[in-house]
């Protein structure tokens, strides 16, 4: 019998995740997995969770249980505000959209922004889940051409008729790297020479380790540009918690967007972690995930001197959760992965976060999720791999 | 300056939800609201949830709050389709996707299905957040023809083509009422010769008030059919915690565009329902929502037996949360709501649950929000405004 559905066309760019996939087989016991960009779990603020979460049940449970406003809790949405107008930000709590984590806020930029057959500019390589929320809608991706600092402002002039171009400034997923302050004021300046506006993504940028990143293309964008946030890397991504920060012209769709999407983000998250979060918590929190992560950041780097073979080239990140890796070319690192596995450990292959594909001597590791004597250990194994890589290649 | 945005063409079908605006002007203090779909806040078990809460951090806090599988908590899934399998249906736990309400299950299938142009057949009235999940997908909605019972079957013939036909057969929102066993297996029937499939929505089954309605559409439609169901209304529509229930072939689609659209759904939330549920809480709790709502049905009845002006026509549910009224011909719902905001009450126009547009002389009432002698007051104010409104008429 023949199938009664018929699938709608841009179905067919839906596909399944190449990390969602990775991360499945990686989960096997006895694997260190450097693949997912996983916060480690010893920094989830389980305590004031918890007494965020009975006192929520306690003073508001008829509030926090019931349906709520599509914008989102109003005191969240004055304090994400306020965070952002020290940021730099011109930015008041009627343009905070509360989104079911940032990945919604791409999906609700793209349903409301992306024709099909439109452009739409990235970065190469960009985050993947990016371009898989992006997808559906069916644009022609645009990659700009960058150098070591990050994408090329010259570049923008060609995305001219792009819907917009998507910025990931500080500690890039997936090659970590960080916009200087030149170089973000000169995008900005590029994009709106071009007609192109701007949707910046930042769910690391709390993550610095020795100094704070500059301020935000949006700070200096005004309402050239769309921003969005996540608390994800700050307490815990089960949450599902990030916000949308629009002008005021973009506002009511994305806000009609969302709606349609799912009605509202719970209403019970976004008061427990305003509970968390409103007394001043983050402030001592995240110096203590900063100083853990850039403690396993020195961990990676330290190992990947002592164990990758020579032609293998990185940058050390000062922020975020990302190494990048570029081996010598002619080594394919999707290729090599199940060998990595069988002796381990596991990363991310690069190719899938180029939009036009390529670059497969290229992967990605994370140095949050595992402590640094595990990250010794499987970069020990993923030197141990390329190494007879490389015997192999030039026997 | 001119906006360098530019929308995409499915924005130009988002547009506010009457609902929601209505709502935002009836949450002043001093009006008696019957006009949203809210659960009422007496029902929303705080203390089992504050247990759940309480156990999931204590116990499970790292997978709790981290980063998740976007099917779903696992035992919740599995929970999900034995409950299912006790109505009648063939499902087994690979088949549900766990959903960020049910709302979310209604844009996954709109993305994966839904292309410009083509058909979706839907009941005359049905629920507007469906519509709305629907339209920015640019569908063309066919209404189906129907009767006292509900939608009849000979009219699906028409529909032959579209892609789906979306059904709520229990206490439909906004009409109240429940499709008979015969016309379940007779839409059955005629869907499956059309070759169109269906979706079926239902969020209100458990809500009934002296026996169950009969089983779901999806036991006897096997592949034909996506089923879609919600923890809003027997726990807390604040957790924002639904499910869809797919055929093999269409389930990896929805999986994809649920990973696109916000990863996955709280792990927080999702294993604070399992907890709460896993050893049977539901089999207590919801007989006493059905005994609270009924109460709150039969005072509502009697209210508009007693106060509502002749003309006025509606039946009474046998279950869920709505009373669907027709006013005499030439009343204009929407036109005198403002007169009833005035007189202290709020109902919904029922003309935007008409994909079409048209029978202005229609209004929801919902008898769940507010306790018995609210509705009398609310429904009194109500009747004093129709006989005004019919003496001027008749003047």
């Amino acid at each position: 019998m023949s199938s009664p559905w018929t699938l709608a066309r841009r179905a067919e760019r839906l596909n399944p995740s190449t990390i969602r996939e990775i991360l499945k087989i990686t989960e096997r016991p006895g694997i260190i997995s450097l693949a997912g960009g996983l916060p480690s779990a010893d920094t989830f603020p389980v305590a004031a969770m918890a007494e965020a979460s009975a006192r929520v049940l306690r003073e508001q449970p008829r509030e926090a249980l019931q349906y709520a406003s599509s914008e989102g809790h109003g005191p969240l949405r004055e304090w994400v505000a306020a965070e952002l107008v020290g940021q730099g930000m011109r930015v008041d709590a009627s343009q905070v959209l509360i989104t079911t984590g940032s990945q919604q806020g791409l999906d609700l930029v793209g349903k409301v922004l992306i024709d099909p057959g439109c452009r739409v500019a990235v970065e190469q390589p960009t985050y993947l889940g990016a371009l898989q929320a992006f997808a559906p809608y069916e644009p022609e991706f645009q990659a700009i051409a960058g150098d070591e600092e990050g994408p090329l402002p010259e570049a923008l002039a060609a995305a001219a008729g792009a819907r917009f171009v998507y910025l990931l400034p500080n500690f890039q997923n997936p090659s970590g790297r960080c916009l200087s302050a030149a170089r973000r004021l000169a995008l900005v300046q590029a994009a709106a020479e071009a007609g192109v506006p701007i949707v910046e993504d930042n769910p690391y940028g709390d993550l610095w380790f020795d100094e704070p990143p500059p301020p935000p293309l949006s700070a200096s964008a005004g309402d050239n540009a769309v921003y969005l946030g996540s608390f994800s890397k700050v307490l815990a991504p089960g949450l599902r918690l990030g916000y949308v920060v629009a002008p005021k012209v973009l506002y009511p769709k994305l806000l009609q967007a969302k709606q349609a999407a799912d009605l509202h983000t719970p209403g019970f998250n976004q008061r427990i972690v305003y509970e968390v979060i409103k007394a001043g918590f983050l402030r001592d929190h995240v110096p203590t995930i900063r100083a853990r992560y850039k403690l396993q950041r020195d961990a990676m780097q330290a190992a990947m001197l002592k164990h990758l073979p020579p032609g293998c080239r990185w940058s050390m990140p000062v922020g975020g959760m990302f190494f990048w890796v570029e081996l010598p070319l002619g080594l394919d690192a999707a290729a090599l992965l199940p060998a990595a596995v069988a002796a381990g450990m596991a990363f991310v292959p690069g190719e899938p976060f180029f939009a036009a594909g390529g670059h497969a001597n290229t992967l990605r590791l994370s140095f949050v999720t595992v402590a640094p004597e595990l990250i010794h250990t499987a970069v020990a194994a993923l030197g141990g791999v390329l190494h007879q890589a490389l015997e192999s290649a030039t026997r």
